[in-house]
């Protein structure tokens, strides 16, 4: 498991599958869902893989779980640290928990408290801090000094791009013959570790990333090779605000056929097409692999399609089909 | 099997099963699920049986196919007739359409446009009256004299009875050493259904019915013995606004140990609950089970109890818990 080393270190299928057995107990083997209606609509079959229904509402749990299970005890007893505003606070918390060990999550002081106190019902600490990368790494860095607690980053970490790439390795173990899968990319820590699986367990699969085209950095990056700014963006997709990192960008680069984005009312229409026909609670970064499906169905048609349906922790108060 | 005999036939356990294997491919086997958290809230071990993934979004569909595929051809032939403002009518439509027979749906003219066209893309007439209780059977009887279609009410006959009773049978033979069943209870249908699978399969479970108390006349049927009327309704759970008829009061009372009632803000909460933590869209009839067990949750403290999560069809601009 290459932990540490050069800064584009990436997992293997070895390490995923290592990955797999370590967080076996911790997580949930997430079931696959299909819906006929949806299949006629786009013209393929569509097999979605339910990480909404995992631990914590959110394929995060899988990488957390690697990362904090990874650890050698002495480290480990140390605790953790992340920044998140999202989905990885929780995950990590959750992980640290099943540990036993401490946790530190350091959050922008204008997250809603619903997420704070996500990640404080797990026990985790939670360092608030002003909302921008320079005041969100000071903090990091001062627990990590304080503490001797372990950074692990929300993507850039093969650990937990080993830890994500379980989903996409239970789906195609689950559902034979896929010919594509189809993850949402920010950071890109799922779409690399998808992509890593997918590509090593056959070569024949195809693996796609979706994005909304208000945050498409990962779409211009895959598409120039180098990492393209992500300016300032307005998506509803609040898990896939985030740009790539050159480890992730070279992973997708590498292994990835497509990058395709999608509008961001495309998004409010594919999550109210899984609440409605689905009967699935997603949340919107979830939504944007079908919505991108649904704006270009030539990529897909005819083919079967693995989906990966990312998380589920959405505010039932502000659903974005509702007047805001 | 009996049907269309006296007044009171009821299905018993050979018709549940006769009925599982006519609808077998016809209808979905759905999942059972669990939550961690709504457990630890309850103090009981709690499977959902997830007839909101069932076609057409609820347990209905059930019903509707065993009648529809228990006539003979010649009868079958002239068509299939209800009268269902809600998801009957949707059942009933979708098991014509998988027989290729003509079906009519009698709706009052104030059903929303939703749910007519859940009808008639099933390819189902649609035939509007007044919303009252005269005008819905008459236009039915129209039907019937003009057309020689068969009658298909939505829980007044043991062939409907019988099909709703296979979801209680495939959930008990799924979770192992449940001790008692839990199901929503409007007309009774699928209550009745409920009690004498579970009942025929073992003596020792129990049967709970679960009823708004604005719209409690079956738990006070159930206590007298009679038939108790119930007034004009205003519960939320939509599904749940009618009274029992003589067949499913003898049912329910000779099989069915207790009816708990529950508060209109308690099955808002429920809702948002199963939302929230199983990510699940279900309607609030499906949530009334929950919601009783939250109101009472002395009844199952500590043992394997089975919830029947009816439906999912639920408008999305009009969640319970948004400003309306």
């Amino acid at each position: 498991m290459p932990i540490g080393g050069g800064a584009l270190d990436l997992p293997d299928l070895a390490d995923i599958r290592a990955a797999h057995a370590r967080i076996a107990g911790l997580v949930h083997r997430t079931p696959v869902m299909t819906c006929a209606s949806i299949d006629a609509e786009i013209g393929a079959s569509l097999h979605f893989k339910c990480e909404h229904l995992q631990k914590i509402g959110a394929f995060k749990a899988r990488g957390a779980c690697n990362a904090v299970f990874s650890l050698p005890d002495d480290i480990a007893g140390r605790g953790v640290v992340t920044h998140s505003s999202g989905n990885h606070g929780a995950a990590l918390a959750y992980a640290a928990s099943r540990r036993g060990i401490p946790a530190w999550v350091v959050m922008p002081d204008n997250a809603p408290k619903v997420k704070q106190d996500n990640v404080r019902r797990f026990g985790a600490q939670v360092r608030l801090c002003a909302p921008t990368v320079a005041a969100r790494e000071a903090a990091c860095a001062e627990v990590e000094r304080d503490t001797g607690a372990s950074l692990v980053h929300p993507f850039d970490d093969p650990r937990v791009i080993a830890g994500q790439g379980t989903a996409a390795l239970e789906l195609v173990e689950t559902v034979p013959g896929l010919d594509v899968v189809v993850a949402p990319c920010g950071g890109g820590g799922l779409l690399s570790g998808t992509a890593i699986a997918v590509g090593s367990v056959s070569e024949r699969m195809r693996v796609m990333g979706a994005e909304p085209a208000n945050a498409d950095d990962a779409a211009r990056s895959f598409a120039s090779g180098r990492m393209e700014p992500l300016a300032g963006t307005t998506t509803i997709a609040d898990g896939l605000r985030t740009s790539l990192s050159p480890r992730t960008l070279a992973a997708i680069r590498e292994r990835v056929n497509a990058i395709h984005t999608c509008s961001e009312q495309g998004i409010v229409r594919a999550m109210r097409m899984i609440f409605e026909r689905m009967k699935q609670v997603v949340e919107p970064s979830a939504a944007v692999p079908l919505a991108s499906l649904l704006e270009h169905p030539a990529a897909v048609r005819g083919v079967r399609v693995g989906v990966i349906l990312s998380g589920g922790n959405v505010d039932l108060d502000r659903l974005p089909w509702l007047p805001q």
